[in-house]
């Protein structure tokens, strides 16, 4: 089946979310699912189970969702009728996951058993095999219920394999729903229109044409109290891995013959088994590990990594990088694909730019010595959008700048100001409701991407290039290791401007 | 040498001006020079001689000039020092053309002899025999000398020879300028950098991706007095012939080896030799001829053609076009060009619309139908500027409207507001003066372009579709006839949008 845009979930289901107390559910999932309700999307008999070890009846358990809404769903209110409607939907059941034998309450909590049932696991991995057990235990794994689970899906190669078995053993991977939330953005989606629905983008596409393509997923925030865990991780591993890598391949996967989940995870897969394995006696070359030390953001002061609560002041994780990545296909030989992550830079900020090949011939050489590349750049956050930059002339006769970049501009709230643009967690919700699995991380996936990004976390090691640790200033893009990596292949990072 | 885009005149001369007294001078010439002056861009010796039959001394012709200015340089005001400096350039000589013997008075009015002449004939054709003769006998057609005409340059490629004959008995192809003021607008510069510096236009301008092209003149104004003039010539020979074609060489040549003005105006007469000639029992499928009535332009009302003064009653004369033009050339093969031009249509507005092809495959099928062709919009003008409509996704869960073309824009007037853009004659004059011919037309272009439309003014008149004339309200945009031309091969107009 294919990919939804708008279609609202067809059949009802027992959506059972596990970790009800936890924080991705109040903060993410109860928003998006009130959110759902409004727009009418959600089945009238669907109910909605939480899970966990709390105290609670079912009374107090409405009580804490009317709160989450209440303080997670700032920009508005409350509508009375929608939350008798919503709050209706809700169970909850009081269970330790650690005692298979308990499940059987699950099952006396669901009204319908003739339902399908969505097991959302908003819990860490190391529950899973329990969780899974115990669903099996009571048939809850039974063909076309499903399994929800988020990252982090292990640390490296092994660990999510394990992680994987342990899922893999109680659910068929048709069943499994692995979330990034990056493929629930508007603009990750807005990606496939734009690449496979216009002709220009799609007869561009290839080293003919491309010179090399950056992506920027830039973060403001730095640790937020989660330290112990950020550290023994680092961004390679936690944004790379993930988010960058995901954005890679929808950005480079060749045209998939249709738009269902199969053919789209299959050319996805393509990409990241295609990704070309480093050198470790180049590993200098081509990547940049970062660690920021204090600095300003928006003109606070913001304290350096080693500074953050909790810290280990030997740390040598990185909270940068910057990479560049080969892909050995026909269509991006010779194309390199530079990705760069960081806590802490100027601001949040996400873009994809494509680098168009210089003109072969400048005709213009007396005005301009070097004609600039065309570039299009596909802003992910903040505002959302793309921009065409193109050589212009400068009007008049007596000017004397004569050709000058500039943009044809497009910012989708400026055009859709009307439209309500969804949240990540909303789509996704909708599409595992909807069986539809095209915006979910395949496992041959997290296999290709673990298997490239554990090549070079072990070239790191080494290599000792953990010692080879940059320092940046918090509120700046990175250490200037980044911006030589890029000169030294006659390239520059695209030059951020506020919009 | 190649095309200027700031640079001052070097050389001294003298610029002669004949039919000193006419509209051309008053209105376009003077307020040009006056600009050019203001920037420094002529040289300082450099005199200005008019020339004309009204008794008037020195003194008198610098009052008309400076009341000229007063009149037609609206938008700003005469600066007292800089018409100091300017007023002195000039001079006028009284003389009757018809007396060659008497040229000699040029001669004597002429400070300094050792400069290169221009001679502007800004006088009707039939005229430029005498001068040329005239200027011949006093040695003013020596090398380096150069000559400057303007539409009209004929009717047809008979009378076009004849014109053409008259100036080249005296005057080489290097020494003639012959002016289309289309060729000096920015947005037609800008043309040349957008193709030929950019290599996303550079690489797509074929028939692989390419899959029609539409050109619209359309003008806002109806006879302004000129009834008997037009209507022997009429909007084919009027607008299609120079304007129009002009603008269709340079979208669609080859890139030429260099900017000089042998290169690209090489490339330009490829293309109209390379122009089919229409099958005379076809006509009718490939063009339209329109003639306007009464209507409203700008909610006022305006009279039909045959009621503007001095009209006779029966006259069959053309005040639209359009027309389906092939080009059989490796590059266009399979791609039409469509013109339209008409005078009293609903705007005044020119652009140039590339429609790319539709994507070969549908992915979008159940929200989409059938995928719309991207477009690049080349605003000519008002508000001259670049679109590029791509199709887009509406963001949300919920709308009806999940795919829409969008439009990413550039307009020259807001990014370049402090810029001072130039008039096509004063980029024009600055280039006589500099000998740089880049924009001017070859003898080749005219025999070239006139060749083609005779062709076609010759099946209307043979297979009668002078009787085959269709009225169009003013107004509009022309007779429905256009509409249906272009659905009868599954396209349609660019709609107009108001900027």
């Amino acid at each position: 089946m294919n990919i939804s845009f708008e279609t609202p979930a067809e059949h009802a289901c027992n959506l059972i979310i596990f970790g009800a107390k936890g924080d991705l559910a109040r903060r993410k999932l109860i928003p998006a699912l009130y959110k759902l309700e409004k727009i009418g999307f959600i089945h009238p008999d669907t109910c909605i189970l939480g899970v966990g070890r709390a105290e609670w009846d079912t009374l107090k358990y409405v009580k804490v969702i009317r709160s989450a809404l209440e303080i997670f769903m700032r920009e508005e209110s409350i509508d009375e009728n929608l939350w008798n409607r919503f709050s209706r939907r809700f169970e909850f059941c009081n269970l330790d996951i650690n005692h298979t034998e308990r499940f059987v309450l699950l099952i006396n909590k669901l009204k319908r058993l003739d339902l399908l049932t969505i097991n959302y696991l908003a819990m860490p991995p190391h529950t899973f095999d329990n969780i899974c057990k115990g669903l099996s235990s009571i048939g809850l794994n039974k063909e076309l219920n499903r399994v929800v689970i988020e990252k982090p899906l292990g640390i490296d190669l092994d660990s999510a394999r394990v992680i994987n078995a342990n899922v893999s053993k109680y659910f068929s991977e048709t069943q499994i729903y692995r979330i990034d939330h990056y493929l629930g953005k508007e603009a990750v989606l807005n990606l496939l229109v734009l690449r496979f629905a216009n002709s220009l983008c799609f007869s561009n596409w290839n080293n003919s044409t491309i010179d090399h393509i950056q992506i920027t997923v830039a973060e403001e925030v730095g640790i937020e109290g989660r330290w112990g865990y950020f550290d023994k991780i680092g961004q390679m591993r936690d944004m790379i891995q993930s988010h960058l890598l995901q954005i890679l391949t929808i950005v480079a996967m060749s045209p998939p013959s249709c738009l269902s989940s199969d053919c789209i995870r299959d050319e996805k897969v393509k990409i990241l088994r295609a990704l070309r394995m480093v050198d470790p006696y180049r590993i200098h070359e081509i990547t940049v590990r970062g660690q920021y030390v204090a600095g300003f953001i928006g003109g606070k002061p913001v304290p350096g990594y080693l500074e953050e609560k909790g810290a280990n002041q030997n740390s040598t994780t990185e909270t940068f990088v910057s990479i560049r990545v080969n892909i050995d296909s026909w269509r991006w030989f010779g194309v390199p694909f530079y990705l760069r992550t960081g806590k802490r830079l100027f601001k949040q900020y996400s873009e994809i730019v494509i680098y168009f090949k210089k003109p072969v011939l400048n005709l213009f050489s007396d005005l301009c010595s070097c004609l600039p590349n065309n570039k299009l750049i596909i802003r992910l956050q903040p505002n959302e959008g793309i921009d065409m930059q193109i050589l212009s002339k400068v009007p008049g006769l007596g000017n004397k700048n004569r050709l000058k970049p500039v943009n044809m501009n497009l910012y989708f709230n400026k055009i859709f100001s009307k439209e309500y643009v969804s949240d990540a967690y909303e789509r996704l919700l909708l599409e595992v409701m909807r069986g539809i699995q095209v915006l979910f991380v395949h496992y041959d996936e997290v296999e290709g991407s673990w298997k490239w990004v554990d090549s070079i976390v072990k070239a790191w090691e080494e290599q000792s290039s953990n010692s080879i640790l940059n320092v940046y200033q918090a509120g700046t893009w990175g250490p200037s290791e980044s911006t030589a990596m890029m000169l030294k292949d006659n390239r520059s990072w695209n030059e951020y401007i506020s919009y």
